[in-house]
């Protein structure tokens, strides 16, 4: 078992009826931090990634980009390129947290479906090592860059290759009802557009992305059969030798009991095992592999502790427990229905129990983290524990109802360090401007 | 017609075929102040404020509060403010926001489901005039702190009425499953919990709030007849002399056209006759009445300008147009499936029209604005003109993709001047911490 298919972080162990992450007691961890607090496990996060390295030394020549979308800070990309990934930035943003961490640049390649003018100059000035081009638009913004700035740009074109996977179920259809990507019928202008107009961008291969919290390999499979036909057909077509393929992200972590992602391992070996017989089949060989976790890299690193408050029983009906955050630091339950698994920190060794549902503090009826979990009998100043909130918690957090955003630690070996400090007062207003004559 | 019947912002023109409102050129704008860019028109936030004064007049005693959780911020509140509204406020945070600007904080009702120790002794500190207690942890707690700190706290008690609004439909059930206020069975406990053991409590009356969005008046008639009722119930049976009633917000706006959000002069008509019956009819008199409008205030006043970039024209599917921002300024589409209407505001002119799928930059298949819209040919420069984004789109802002959180601009008589700063590169890794251990 690979550690995207655990609900909770690899360190979890419960001491004198608390729950304790990377030998920290969180009871302890938000005396001295505060509550809420994001709280991520190191040994966590450098075993996965670890175990995407090792699941991919079979094949020759693989880099492992971590899709930064997930949970973008320094002290995160310090971690995760540390352990031999490369990143997947989607932005300008992405990309300057990086530069400032130190990160080795060439390591970056750069995704979006409507990149702007700023982040790809300052793409190619920082030398992010590829762009993934995604349409005409990015063709021609790229290919004015390179011209005014005396640049070359190597570059990925990234295809819709007519996949879309999703928890459980994946679909194959002709033409992907898709933003992102050039369809399989636009990419012979794609090529031509670049080859005939824009000398300085160097197609090096293709790029696609099927989904997102993805249980089903074979979805991987047909996309690089595709990935690697499209390839093969260019080469001859156009006499080119394009070498890299990225079959992006989208493996999925388990939130709850029944989710059943696959293991690490066993998708990496499905991968590799398909790509060997394609490029047989089609006559290639040393072709670069690039694929991109997100979720999965740091999604089960991650738990956000909470304290409850106010409980309310609704009679014949709910009881609820509100908790001091929710929706602005956890959108995901109101986005997508998301679901997750919760422990009473301390309160570990209680084995009674009753049914309740962890509402936020956040001014919206619609702001409810779990429904109706079975947990033991909580009561205000409690520690609840949401677990798998590493990916997609503080890099959708708002600041709705206008609390500050919460911080994050980091967990290692007993020992615990500040990577996101908490917001103040302060920072909620440093943006406000009053002007004049409203005064 | 109120504004909230409005798609767009009152003083919303075309001039030389493009889009200007409070009389700025919306396509300067984006070139004084960047892309994308969140632009309130003040004329149509004082009229309608004004509106809702206007329609209160024949009610001897009322307050109106704005409901900061749909755009706070220190500019909007000194507006509101001077135009005679209080503020109905949901955190620490808008207290503070109100604090620095300035604002009367007896104007201020404090409201919430989990409000935290350090918001309610802050309430207290700064003098906010009224606390709608929502459950027995909020009593308990502002029992503890008005006893150690020697303060007093005008109260209401927020009632869940067994009323629950949203668009187009309302439904009255026993037991309203929420996690909001007292149920109607728990009132006397609380009643007595505060009689019996909190003596700095005072309790003013009663508060509830049936839903957002609205525009079925009936739930209105309803509501303040139970409210009248149990106010007079608990005058008789504990021989006390509330005499408030807060019955909230929730009116709706329009998005679309399709929308069609009732008159706030009939929607004020409605609530007042219902009320001057019920007071008449349980022999009560001087009954001081609070409302909290919230979207129906900003969001008509408000829109967000995008410029547009790639597009992608799916084969026999659809033609979509990426524009600079989406889910992280705007997080409605993703959140509760809004629509939006929208105009290309440098071809206000252009008669010729096309359907195209507005998408966000973000890197996320669901960051899509607009569904199908039936526009002028878009190419990328054009600006972009979604309206009545005023309510719920800074508020819910995120840095998702790390991306800077949009600036935003207040229009009038043709002056134009920032009232939030556009965040910087520098603003996004300001809270990052790289522990030494990991340099």
């Amino acid at each position: 078992m690979s550690v995207n298919q655990y609900i909770k972080p690899w360190t979890t162990e419960v001491k004198d009826g608390h729950l304790v992450i990377g030998g920290c007691d969180v009871v302890e961890l938000v005396k001295k931090y505060g509550s809420p607090l994001y709280v991520i496990d190191e040994k966590t996060l450098r075993t996965v990634c670890k175990e995407y390295i090792e699941a991919f030394t079979e094949y020759p020549n693989v880099s492992i980009l971590y899709a930064s979308k997930a949970l973008a800070t320094s002290a995160i990309f310090k971690i995760v390129t540390q352990e031999g990934l490369g990143l997947d930035v989607v932005s300008g943003g992405e990309i300057y947290t990086a530069y400032k961490a130190g990160i080795d640049m060439s390591k970056l390649m750069f995704n979006g479906n409507n990149k702007q003018d700023w982040e790809l100059e300052s793409a190619l000035d920082v030398g992010v090592g590829r762009i993934s081009v995604d349409n005409f638009h990015d063709i021609e913004l790229l290919g004015k860059i390179t011209e005014q700035n005396n640049k070359t740009a190597d570059i990925l074109l990234r295809i819709t290759p007519g996949i879309d996977c999703h928890t459980h179920e994946y679909i194959q259809t002709g033409h992907l009802d898709s933003k992102f990507g050039f369809d399989l019928t636009q990419v012979d202008d794609a090529v031509k557009l670049i080859k005939t107009t824009y000398p300085k961008i160097n197609i090096k291969g293709l790029h696609a992305h099927i989904g997102s919290q993805i249980f089903d390999t074979a979805g991987y499979v047909d996309e690089a059969k595709i990935l690697v036909k499209e390839l093969a057909r260019i080469n001859k077509e156009y006499g080119l030798t394009l070498s890299e393929l990225n079959l992006g992200g989208g493996l999925g972590v388990k939130y709850v009991e029944t989710d059943t992602p696959p293991d690490i391992k066993h998708v990496a070996n499905t991968v590799i095992k398909t790509l060997l017989a394609e490029f047989k089949e089609h006559n290639l060989s040393d072709i670069e592999l690039y694929i991109e976790p997100g979720r999965s890299v740091i999604s089960t690193s991650g738990v956000t502790l909470y304290t409850a408050g106010a409980s309310k029983q609704v009679p014949h009906g709910t009881k609820y427990i509100s908790v001091d955050g929710g929706m602005a630091d956890n959108p995901r339950p109101a986005m997508y229905q998301a679901e997750y698994t919760c422990d009473v920190a301390n309160k570990m060794d209680i084995t009674e129990k009753e049914t309740v549902t962890i509402a936020g503090r956040y001014c919206e009826s619609g702001d409810i983290l779990i429904k109706e979990i079975s947990l033991p009998p909580i009561v205000s100043g409690d520690i609840l524990c949401i677990y798998n909130t590493g990916a997609y918690n503080y890099s959708m957090a708002s600041n709705y109802n206008r609390v500050q955003k919460i911080g994050m630690v980091l967990v290692n070996n007993s020992q615990s360090d500040i990577i996101v400090y908490r917001e103040t007062l302060e920072d909620l207003i440093s943006h406000d401007n009053i002007p004049d004559r409203l005064k």
